[in-house]
């Protein structure tokens, strides 16, 4: 996906990391590469069905710059806060192709929904008469679905979201008695929204999730004789981060999911299908770029002590969501892809033994001045990291 | 240590949380108790031998009004970065009674700490050399000790710091040299530093990881022939967080401490040591409170969905140098300490499945609107949390 130029140096967006980071002003940075994001909104676009609808979760990464880029080649984007539907509104995706899901929103939240008219996902009973008093005394119309916590979940997935006891959407048995009191209150019931799991790997696991998230759709509709305009069929295609990962098999998932579609029942026939992927859209555009402080030695082992750390990548320090930590690819910057030279130790700039980089990796000799480049940074980076901890200034950040 | 009034509401700082949020202008708010702190530090200065300088890492928390209330109770600061050093510097803390330490120290930070005239801890001989370099061109004498890499660690530790090969200061062998190049350089050398690992319950532990450390400083001192006018023994004290827990036995660490200073030799007669503490002093004063904004049941079990969140509290989610996640002792702010009366999950607002912060707990019924506190929140809590994550609102704080 990044390649070297002639002198070595890895290239983002066309120009050799070092250029990057003068022209930001320094180091740490994040260096997202809109073309990576291009190539795969377009391998999407391929693979999935025509009539599938992608959307952008922002939580994965909301810098500006990016998310307008993306936010103009999906079809539409999932928020989670009314901080993020400031920010999908801002890049001016129409509100009709904007939702907004969460266990916690706030009445500020439902009342800010509400006003720009984006689709509300319902987590509970209470949020829906919460929304639906809200529009009242504002004379507003609810425009929303129901999130559903399926009796099921993503197989094998970095992170379930369905399946048992959740905080997530509400009891598939519990739904059909929302969907009629949307209706019978005048909300413009948008239809469903079911996300089993996230970071999968398998296709066939992907595909078992979103059968089974089809006929509990259709279920409900025959159920309550109400129709789904709409179905969020949620997301969880998995990146590879670690080597002897295989990268999710994407075109099978697409055809699977088009056969899906072309078997439904009649229930289902006016219905939009959507596919909501933050991770997979943005995390392999960006690279966190940051320069090596000091060299030392300890214990016959090397350490590369960098001016960055988990305050800005607390994901790749193995700190958030993960039982055992591994390396994400780096790279000795200007020494792209060239043979390795040693066994070192990347480590952040916190005094803390949590802050780790790269445990006992293999690069071209390195020294200090020199940038290491810690790759799968575009989600899931600086927005989820303890920017604040120990005092450290926050990150850049670029996209070219 | 946080006790009811008679109306059953929690009191911080003598006042119902209630009362606290309403002042601060809403939740989820971080309280502070000064009273906790100065009961704490007066079990210190009771326990520790007199002679014994008491010094408080910032990382642990620099909210600046509980910042500058510890400051002025306290011996020294340490601080791990130039925003830390900005910090202790505006408390008027003595720039002597300052220390510097982190393994990734920028020259920007060096020369900052260098014209404050704090003890900059050296973690490197490149550090050093850097930083006499910048000290020969402005004019200006090093302060500074050496971080040593202690060939020991602090046994069942939270967070081994020493032993074996570590980012984290000198390794023995190399610090003599050290010492002879600072002192040849003209820098004003001020001894040695030692920090073996954190947040360990057993005295004997930390007893016998000073014991080695005290030791290895005397033997530094007959070995180079240079003085250690200072000598910063490290930390790891300690707190409870768990059922089971036991407290950490602060008399018996103190009287320990006095044995091994009173038998110290000759070498050691004028050398002054110092403790550093940053989440024994702060951890237990904070409280988090969040209020419930949904209670839902999914699948037989009740989850209570608060405003907060692991945006705030990483640690209490248990994805922040846990293995295992266990529940931080939680509360129904306003009838706290009643019996329980429902096992129940209680949430955060984000939309993933890592937002938790107790799971299976027996709380008192809470409906929307109840405020839950969250205990042992007063050291890394704000700023080890990822604030920016899905966009929500910053957490607010209070010092009473």
């Amino acid at each position: 996906m990044f390649e070297a130029d002639a002198a070595g140096s890895l290239l983002i967006g066309g120009r050799p990391a070092a250029d990057l980071v003068e022209e930001a002003g320094g180091t740490p940075l994040f260096a997202y590469d809109r073309s990576v994001v291009e190539t795969k909104i377009a391998r999407l676009r391929a693979a999935l069905p025509a009539e599938v609808q992608l959307h952008y979760a922002i939580k994965a990464n909301p810098f500006a710059p990016l998310l307008s880029h993306i936010a103009a080649r999906v079809d539409g984007l999932d928020v989670a806060s009314g901080g993020e539907l400031a920010m999908a509104l801002e890049t001016g995706t129409d509100p009709g192709d904007i939702s907004f899901a969460g266990p916690g929103k706030g009445d500020d939240e439902l009342d800010a929904a509400i006003a720009a008219g984006v689709t509300l996902n319902l987590e509970s009973e209470g949020e829906m008469e919460r929304a639906l008093g809200i529009a009242a005394e504002r004379g507003r119309q609810v425009r929303a679905a129901v999130r559903i916590n399926p009796p099921f979940d993503l197989k094998g997935s970095g992170m379930k979201m369905g399946g048992g006891a959740k905080p997530f959407g509400v009891d598939a048995e519990r739904v059909p008695a929302m969907a009629r009191r949307l209706v019978a209150a005048g909300a413009d019931f948008r239809g469903y929204h079911v996300f089993a799991g996230s970071q999968n790997l398998r296709a066939e696991a992907i595909t078992e999730a979103q059968a089974a998230g089809i006929s509990l759709i259709a279920e409900l509709v025959r159920e309550t004789g109400v129709d789904a305009p709409e179905a969020n069929i949620g997301g969880g295609f998995g990146l590879p981060y670690f080597p002897g990962e295989t990268p999710l098999d994407l075109d099978r998932v697409g055809a699977d999911l088009g056969r899906l579609l072309e078997g439904r029942g009649k229930e289902l026939a006016g219905t939009r299908f959507t596919v909501e992927l933050g991770r997979y859209i943005a995390g392999e555009c960006g690279v966190y770029l940051t320069r090596v402080i000091d060299r030392k030695s300890s214990d016959g082992q090397v350490f590369l002590i960098t001016d960055g750390g988990l305050h800005h990548q607390l994901a790749a320090s193995g700190n958030f969501g993960t039982v055992i930590r591994r390396n994400y690819p780096l790279a000795k910057a200007s020494a792209f892809a060239a043979p390795a030279e040693e066994t070192v130790n990347v480590v952040g700039r916190l005094c803390t033994p949590l802050d780790k980089l790269g445990e006992k990796v293999e690069l071209p000799r390195a020294e200090p001045g020199d940038l290491i480049a810690v790759f799968m940074a575009g989600a899931y980076g600086r927005t989820a990291s303890p920017e604040a901890f120990l005092g450290h200034p926050p990150a850049r950040e670029i996209f070219v």
